[in-house]
């Protein structure tokens, strides 16, 4: 389980989709997520990088620590303080090159310029999808959500 | 390309990371598409799942069809109107799908009651992860983003 999630008003309690939507289902800490993967440490990185306000800023990285994907780490110089990715944080990367993966193919007309991410070798990833536990491919009609017994 | 878009602010422009969680990175879009793919249809199922007030629902639901996830179809009664994913929206399930299984790791305790998402032989999907080009494993540090020539 991740960190401190008492201030969390569960929408639905018993699905993981939305208790992850709870926690960190926002803009600025989705973008914050993005950002620490590609190597943002200090606070002026993730200004910087997502032209957020301050104290949006300020809240939602005490949020991101305290919900358990980001921790405070003294910088090299030891005045100032990083946030690096914990373990939850850095487990985010699937959800991160699945948002990735969805606006390559829909949200860019053909040929517009935008950025790839790629492997050591310099390769693209492979296009990731949900599979069965025999590896065919499958979608949201040919699965189902089964609720836990008494659940509303 | 998906809908209209006008009415975004582009915080990465070339990033497609950012461009989609700009376009529905915030909890009710997020749990709207999650409702969506698990068979709710008309504004009650939405308001009923959610529990979000009414107002925010109907500019949410109308912001989705306006940026191409959900489209408007007659019910079978004819007087009313249900909202059933596009294309896009249905493309949207490795996203939802991606949320869950973080979420199934590291949002409940042992043996906590929660939902679970099964094939049509009712068996757990298997674990998707991003990999390589050859199907190796890959994470935030194995990889690297690269921007388009002329981009900061």
């Amino acid at each position: 389980m991740v960190g401190d999630i008492e201030d969390v008003t569960w929408t639905d309690s018993t699905c993981p989709v939305a208790r992850t939507i709870d926690l960190v289902g926002d803009r600025w800490s989705l973008l914050i997520i993005r950002d620490a993967m590609d190597g943002a440490r200090s606070f002026t990185d993730f200004q910087q990088r997502t032209g957020v306000a301050r104290n949006i800023l300020t809240e939602r990285l005490r949020r991101l620590v305290d919900r358990g994907l980001l921790r405070r780490e003294a910088a090299a110089s030891g005045r100032r303080q990083h946030y690096v990715l914990t373990e939850a944080g850095r487990d985010f990367f699937t959800v991160i090159v699945a948002l990735r993966q969805w606006g390559e193919r829909h949200m860019f007309e053909d040929g517009e310029p935008r950025s790839v991410l790629v492997d050591a070798d310099g390769h693209v990833l492979a296009e990731m999808r949900p599979v069965d536990s025999d590896g065919r491919a499958v979608n949201a009609d040919s699965t189902a959500v089964v609720r836990p017994v008494g659940a509303s």
